[in-house]
This record gives C-alpha cells, structure tokens and sequence, in this order.
C-alpha cells in the first residue's frame, strides 16, 4: 500500500511545511487535494508555490470534490454526488487549464476522480470557447493551446458505471492516461472494477494492462 | 421555417392560457421552456398541468438554460456558457428523470441544447445512485426506471463541437434522437453544422440523414 498525503490548502504557508514532512515519509506518493479550497479556486496563486514544490518533488495530485459548485440546489435525490462531483472536477480541471497553471508547471500530474467528471464530454466547447475568445482578442491569462491540448496533463480513474464512458475516455486521453478506481468504501464506487475493466470489449489487451495496472504503478512509481 | 413558442412559465395558468393561443398558430411545431424557472426546478408539481397539455397537443419542447448552476463562481472565461449551460441541462434532464415526470407523460418529447450538456456522460452514475437509493429502501419519489431507460425520451442537437461527442452520443442514444443544430446566431455555435456532421466518418449514409434531417423532421412534423 502507498498512500496520498492532505494539506491545509487553506494556510498556503502551512501547507508548503507540511508538503516538505510529508514528502520523506515512506509511502507518500502523491497529495490529495479538493476541487476548490474555501472559496479560492485552484488556480488562484496563492497555490503557486505549492504547485512548484509538488512538481519538484515529482509526485501526482489527486483532486477530489468537497463542497461543490451549486450544492444548495442539488440537495435531492443525491444530486450533490451524481451531478455535483462531477461538475466541480470540470470546474476545477478549467481553472487548471484557462488560468495557466498547466502551462506554468510542465511537469505537474492531476489525476481527476469519476473518469474526469463533466469534463471530457466539454472539451469540444472549451476548445470553441477558446477559439472565441482569441477571435475577440481577449484573454490577458489565456492558455498557450487549445484546451484540449492539456486533457493528457491528466489522469483519469475508470468510476463511471459505463463501460461506454470509458471506451470514449480511451479514444480521447488514451489508456496510459486512465487507472483503476475503486471508490472503496462508498456506495457510489465500483466494487468489482477490475471485472468491469475487463467486460469492456473494445480494449485490447495492452489497453486493459495499462488501466488494470501499468498506468497507476508510473504514476506512484511502483515499477520494478 | 417553423417555430417555438414561448411561455409565460412563472406564472403557470398564463401560460397555460398562452400554449392554448399558440397552439393553433401557423408554423408553431413546439414550446422552448428555460432549464429552471425563476428558483424552480423543471418537475415542480405547478408545471404538470402543462406538460399535461402539451403532451395532449404533440408539441416538443425544446430546453435551454438561462441563469446557470454556481452562475456567481462561474464569471471568468466564460464558464457561465462553456460550463454553465451544459450543467444546467443535465440539472434539468436529472429532475425530469428522478421526479417521475417522465414516467406521468410519457409522450412528452424533450429536446436537449448542446447535444444533452453533461448528461451523456453522467448517465453510469445516475444508473449507480439509483440502484443505491433503490438499496437503501429510500426514493418515495423515485423512477419507475433505471435513469439510462430515459436517455431515448429525450432528442439531442450536434452542438458539441466534437465529432468524437457525437459518436458516442449515437453509440449511446441512435441517430434517430440526434438532430443537427447551429445555435445561430450566437459565438458559440457552429457555422458550419452540414460540414461537422459530414465529417464524422463512423456515421454511415442512414444516421447521417437522420441527423441531417429526418429526426427533426419527424419531431417538427414537416415529414411529407
């Protein structure tokens, strides 16, 4: 077993400390983090310097929602976790990639929970987006490519509950790009997720490796 | 050219009134309704006296989000539209789904901007909260379905900007519920919508003239 280290994002200060105890501690091979901190978004530069450190020290960032975009309206039916999570990765993952952070860290690693969320099925309209705003002329903090230039900067786990999800995942970000997800102990996760893995017809075999393992042990440096 | 009209939704018997005046107007094929009306949501039991109607009358409608989920949070870069309007539809859609207005009407035809926002991809989670809530004994108002049984009760527009969207959006729902859309006269649309959809290589000669023509001819009853 490795694990991920937390930090208190909210005291940047106190984080970056945090981030140099944690780093030596057998078994530490990435940061979890949450999709917003407080009211700051991601990409808000109080969070540079850790960001720095973090690609420095070479280890993956693993978001995960909290308290999510719209969270008073999606109070039935578990809409907070079905819709809310979901949107709050794409949230994040835009601030990453419109605010420049992508561009700033070359090396950085976020993996993005639930398969990237709202994301790889926006990617089409960030790009238009992009191109809009370009053709207006706007855009001081505009990314240096296209969004989906940076949808291989992250990692995908495979918590999608369709194995048609993941094959479009697969064409998008490619299989090197996408690990194993369990969301063990929570009933939205899949509790037999390499037998799910292995039910989506359309992977070949060097595909279902790299999800089932190969992807993942590069990613937390487990390789022999 | 055909048209939707629109109604009064806020004040429901008005627009009950309304959908009767129109209805039997030259050239009106359906009703354009917003995502959410004013702080309610599209199941809202004051609406079913309308869908009642307009599912009596044969009249799509058709969705399109105005003041979006998280709309504060979503200022920069144009989220409100790039994120914004997808989330809201899906919001919607899940409503439509998770409060049985799908099941009260089931005539009713729904007509999704921005080829279903988020939805498409969220619907595995939507399956997996439902068997969790159906586990849990919980969901007094729950669907008589799984979520994915609905995905047909709804049509699709192309306005994806991606040709890969809308491959798995026919994998996923059939060309017969997927309709060519430009979003004219707005930056965000799409100038060449015929040339988008004739590019998509997977789509063979049968579901590109559905996309192309024949779904929304049969949905605006223009069919000879």
């Amino acid at each position: 077993l490795v694990g991920l280290a937390t930090l208190p994002m909210l005291y940047p200060h106190a984080a970056l400390a945090e981030l140099e105890r944690v780093a030596v501690l057998p078994g530490i091979r990435g940061v979890g983090i949450a999709t917003t901190i407080g009211d700051r978004e991601l990409s808000d530069r109080s969070f540079w310097p850790i960001y720095e450190r973090i690609e420095e020290l070479g280890l993956p960032i693993f978001l995960h929602p909290l308290k999510v975009i719209g969270h008073e309206r999606l109070q039935p039916h578990y809409f907070n976790n079905l819709l809310g999570n979901p949107f709050d990765t794409a949230v994040a993952a835009a601030h990453l990639i419109f605010d420049g952070v992508l561009d700033r860290f070359p090396q950085l690693e976020i993996s993005l929970p639930h398969a990237g969320g709202a994301l790889p099925i926006l990617i089409g309209r960030f790009d238009q987006g992009f191109a809009v705003s370009k053709r207006k002329g706007a855009a001081s903090r505009s990314p240096e490519h296209q969004p989906s230039h940076y949808l291989r900067r992250f990692t995908y786990d495979t918590i999608s509950h369709s194995a048609q999800v993941i094959q479009y995942l697969v064409e998008l970000v490619g299989a090197d790009r996408i690990m194993l997800g369990s969301d063990h102990c929570f009933d939205m996760g899949d509790r037999e997720p390499v037998q799910f893995v292995s039910s989506i017809e359309q992977l070949d075999a060097k595909q279902r490796a790299q999800i089932l393992g190969r992807t993942a042990a590069r990613l937390l440096r487990l390789e022999a």
